[in-house]
């Protein structure tokens, strides 16, 4: 038995993999990982060094972000960084939880530099300055429902989501808490300073990162492009073009005022905001769904708001050009390969798809 | 300028790296991660999809590992599994803190199969059944002397680590916390689980991961060899053969007794262990090197009690070896391309290190 085949069997006996897949070798030009941004906290007092448990003198860094990346070989000039959404990690963009090529790799296969992050105090970026306490919390049949896979425990039919248990259980297993209260000050800051270091790139964000990844193109020029996979929150407006909070059996959406000047920022680089299936257009007393329903009608708004500014930006509502069953991971569907392929069409449509010198 | 040379700027900018490094390209024939092991709680009720705040009914998934695997070409049949320490995540193994290729990638170029993981309850694992207080601790400095990086502010002389402010705030911002109590059999048990997975590997263990290395070679036939730099607690003795603990000015390391038959595992498989320098042999009231001193002699004790039932266990103290300067973070070193070769040298020489069919 070679290897590949162990691998293979491996991954089948863990259920992740219905059907067996190969997996094409992929040329790696360069990778590693690195932390960005972040601050130091100090102590007063003197260091000893034969009583270092004291902490006087002593300091502490954190608040910064991680990311791991990759080039492939013949790279395209602009990588992407990939940021997880809430209770979620870089792992969002690995492999899916049903054992096929997470976004990440079928980036790498578009010829993208791609950056998986792990946004400050959050997974391998756990060290926060401010504390927090993390206790287990059954959620996750409320995840099965917010992130729309169905209505537990049923499957939505048609879903793009395996139905196996061991599917489940992997996809479950995502999951992992906040180190310290979620700041989007502190989270777009520390993606600035990681666009800082790596220079021109694309941010692709995922639900809870849509707001921060707003506030991170603000914040830095060198974010050239956004794809935005059902944002969940932070959606900007002028001050003086508020629009009415949206009220549903999932709370209150508010939309969050900026400044002229920052919106105006947004209008300067394409936007494209995708969602997916089984969000209602009526009020319905379904948690999980009509949190979606809101965070939808909100995004038409704000995609309004940002072209009538002279801006670039599109919502695509993907069962409206006949693509179905997405759940809120769209970029981990059954049907992420096709996902990918429009992602790096709009790129190209854009014009920021080109190969490097 | 081409993407390349833009990172490598980049790079350079960051002051990872004091001379421009050239990745030589790696064909990766797999890539991806997956969760390993774990649990599930379960709370009594029904869960409502019209109140999904509420935790009746619903489930958590805890205390898996994290794994980031890749397989490169030609690659040998038996893969490294890389278990970081205290304080870590898999960060550990990849670009060291000065930017230049971690075991992760060495590992690759000689042609292992690399699985990085997050322990259970740290990093991307870290969902925990049990819950934590996380906050911020000014340890920076201990950690300067603890990892025997020198004696704060000071450089060891000759030590093998850039002196750069740079590389320093890098390597201190791999620190990440628990997220939940750190536990033998939990950690343990989700290596155990991962290896169950993968198939026969090498366990690949770094400082507070020594000892649940141990447990977890014990508890998995999987394992076929255990490489440990600077095992840093547990190590296991049986029942009626337990030395003295040892006392130093970092406090009372305690051996730990184990069932004769679990020993005995321990010595059906190669084992390596290496500890590096400015480590003293007699008390000093400098607790990051007592703390040291105190391992060592322990390591020196446990290596003997290994082989004296027939065991093939071997320490390396570099020093010894005519390898001088090396830290508690031996693989990441600025001579860690050395410290590879040693490793695989040591593997193929206990017969382990065939390529794959």
């Amino acid at each position: 038995m070679t290897l590949h085949t162990l691998l293979l069997t491996a991954t089948a006996s863990l259920g992740l993999a219905a059907q067996a897949y190969a997996f094409e070798p992929l040329t790696i030009i360069d990778q590693g990982s690195f932390s960005a941004g972040g601050t130091v906290l100090s102590e007063p007092g003197t260091f000893d060094t034969k009583n270092p448990m004291s902490t006087a003198g002593q300091t502490f860094h954190g608040d910064h972000a991680y990311a791991f990346y990759q080039v492939p070989e013949a790279p395209r000039s602009l990588p992407l960084v990939l940021w997880h959404g809430a209770f979620q990690s870089g792992k969002s963009w690995e492999t899916t939880a049903d054992g096929r090529e997470g976004f990440q790799t079928l980036m790498l296969r578009r010829h993208f530099p791609v950056y998986t992050i792990d946004q400050p105090r959050r997974g391998r970026a756990g060290n926060s300055t401010a504390p927090a306490e993390v206790s287990p919390t059954n959620f996750d049949q409320l995840y099965f429902d917010m992130f729309r896979i169905g209505q537990w425990p049923n499957y939505f039919d048609g879903v793009q989501f395996d139905e196996s248990e061991a599917t489940l259980d992997e996809f479950l297993r995502s999951v992992t808490p906040n180190t310290g209260a979620f700041d989007v000050d502190v989270v777009s800051d520390g993606v600035s300073a990681l666009v800082e270091e790596i220079g021109p790139s694309i941010l692709v964000t995922h639900s809870q990162a849509g707001g921060p990844g707003w506030l991170t193109a603000i914040k830095n020029p060198n974010v050239k492009a956004v794809i935005s996979y059902e944002p969940g929150s932070g959606y900007v407006f002028p001050e003086d073009e508020m629009p009415e909070p949206m009220t549903g059996s999932a709370g209150t959406l508010e939309p969050v005022a900026i400044a002229d000047e920052d919106f105006a920022k947004l209008t300067q680089i394409p936007i494209v905001v995708y969602y997916g299936d089984n969000i209602p257009e009526e009020p319905t007393e379904d948690f999980g769904l009509d949190n979606w329903r809101t965070r939808l009608a909100m995004a038409r708004l704000w995609v309004d708001a940002i072209n009538d500014h002279g801006g670039d930006a599109t919502l695509v509502h993907l069962p409206q050009i006949g693509i179905t069953g997405n759940t809120h991971f769209i970029f981990s569907d059954t049907n992420n390969a096709q996902i990918a392929d429009l992602a790096a069409e709009w790129i190209e449509e854009k014009g920021l798809g080109d190969l490097a010198d």
